[in-house]
């Protein structure tokens, strides 16, 4: 019925993906259809996500220049909406996603391909995002000399992911060849024959939220923390394959976790990338 | 900040002019984040309006050619969602705004010069949305003769409009140089900037039912009952300019028109029609 490989089929796929993520609820601790934050509301997600298509379709048309699109993306979200970062990491996943998906060349090869200029780029819209990260030791995300190191060092993007995998999911995702998305989006498919789509994200959501400690909340609060949440996601899923069976639960750690503002922004990005395959794949709402 | 005629800006204006409509709650009767039909859900809205990008930015590039673009919209719409019919009369407001946006070109003389084969590509359009209208008396709807007589005639698409102009709004809208659709914008960025968002366009729903009886109730159920329902709506908003202080009576006249299978669905259309004008002029979520 589609032509997957059509930039435009694409970049609708990855709106979709944005789009159906935030509105999936309860989605514990995050922004969903029934709970803003402070300064980002749900309406900024569907703002950011509807706005950065002319980014997603040119991704889908390109081969190279991932540092440069991410930037892109990040900016056209921002033009979109007020409430300030949204789909950083979402862009981070989606963007070689998009290249892999319109050149039917594996996503691993896109990354491994990546320059010191991509990594350049890569800083300059992380500073726009205003994105909260761990630096890597070896290199400060806050030190604006940082970027003529990476052009004199010829340190590649893909370099620098490696240097954060052990402590970011969405580096992790890079370096290990998208292994977790995919999983994602199979699971995502799994869950949608039998469940309605909204109830399948929210259920494979903890699913990878129990089964890997969301990287965004140990930023923040840190790795103890990260492995509890993980934990309290196990233990309201294990025995049940049924969400109507455990929505009173999810609720319950829906609003722990706001009351704690504890948001697991990490796991909800690797949603996005898992729902993009699976649209990608045939995925029909 | 953006370039007003660029046909990607204003597809994504009417892009988020849907999702933020869909997505407004409690919107009376309709479907929103909070409420879905048995059959057509909040998703199949999403889905819908983000499949039909690339026929919105068509529009966006054209200046003829009104019926096959609705044709078009209709067709993806329905290909990216299984709800069935979601936004053909939004499609039929957008569409023409779309083209006027996009070339400068007033909305009025778009929609006069169409032509018998605008009539009779909408005529097909209508067909494949499976949309319930009153037929107009001269020409049977669910003829399929009636397409040969359309061209055989040479009725225009502006002239079918006119003949339906005094029962249903949206081709009201058409005939009158989409006066309500401009009003609407107005009401909206006004209530927006004493309100959220989603409250403004919540607000500008009620105030636009209470003031035009809608004519998607009048065809289901009669012109008796489209008078009682906005007289229901104006009921709730006189003396009131706080969406918070009567929110408690929206949601029991919800329960209300849901109960009672009642959607108000044209009005639906022309908030949609008059947050893409909203938008266009610079409404920032």
């Amino acid at each position: 019925m589609f032509d997957v490989n059509d930039p435009s089929y694409l970049a609708r796929c990855a709106q979709l993906a944005m789009v159906l993520e935030v509105s999936a609820s309860p989605k514990p601790g995050n922004v969903d259809r029934d709970h803003d934050y402070p300064d980002t509301t749900f309406e900024h997600f569907l703002a950011s996500a509807i706005g950065a298509y002319p980014v997603l379709e040119l991704a889908a048309r390109s081969q190279s220049g991932v540092g440069a699109l991410i930037h892109a993306s990040a900016r056209e979200s921002l033009q979109w909406q007020r409430g300030g970062n949204t789909h950083f990491g979402a862009f981070v996943l989606l963007i070689p996603l998009l290249m892999a998906a319109g050149s039917d060349t594996p996503v691993s090869t896109i990354v491994e391909n990546t320059t010191a200029s991509d990594a350049a780029q890569f800083y300059r819209a992380f500073s726009i995002a205003n994105v909260r990260v761990d630096s890597v030791a070896e290199i400060d995300l806050e030190d604006p000399d940082s970027i003529d190191r990476i052009l004199e060092e010829d340190i590649k993007l893909f370099d620098l992911m490696k240097l954060s995998a052990d402590h970011d999911l969405i580096a992790n995702e890079w370096v290990c060849g998208f292994e977790r998305t995919f999983q994602c989006a199979e699971m995502i498919a799994e869950n949608a024959d039998r469940m309605s789509i909204n109830d399948a994200i929210v259920f494979t959501f903890l699913q990878m939220l129990a089964e890997t400690p969301d990287t965004f909340i140990r930023t923040k609060f840190g790795k103890e923390k990260s492995i509890e949440i993980s934990k309290h996601a196990l233990e309201i899923l294990t025995g049940n394959r049924d969400l109507d069976a455990i929505k009173s639960r999810i609720h319950e750690f829906d609003r722990r976790l706001i009351h704690e503002r504890i948001n697991p922004g990490s796991t909800a990005d690797i949603i996005i990338g898992g729902l993009f395959v699976a649209l990608v794949r045939g995925l029909v709402v």
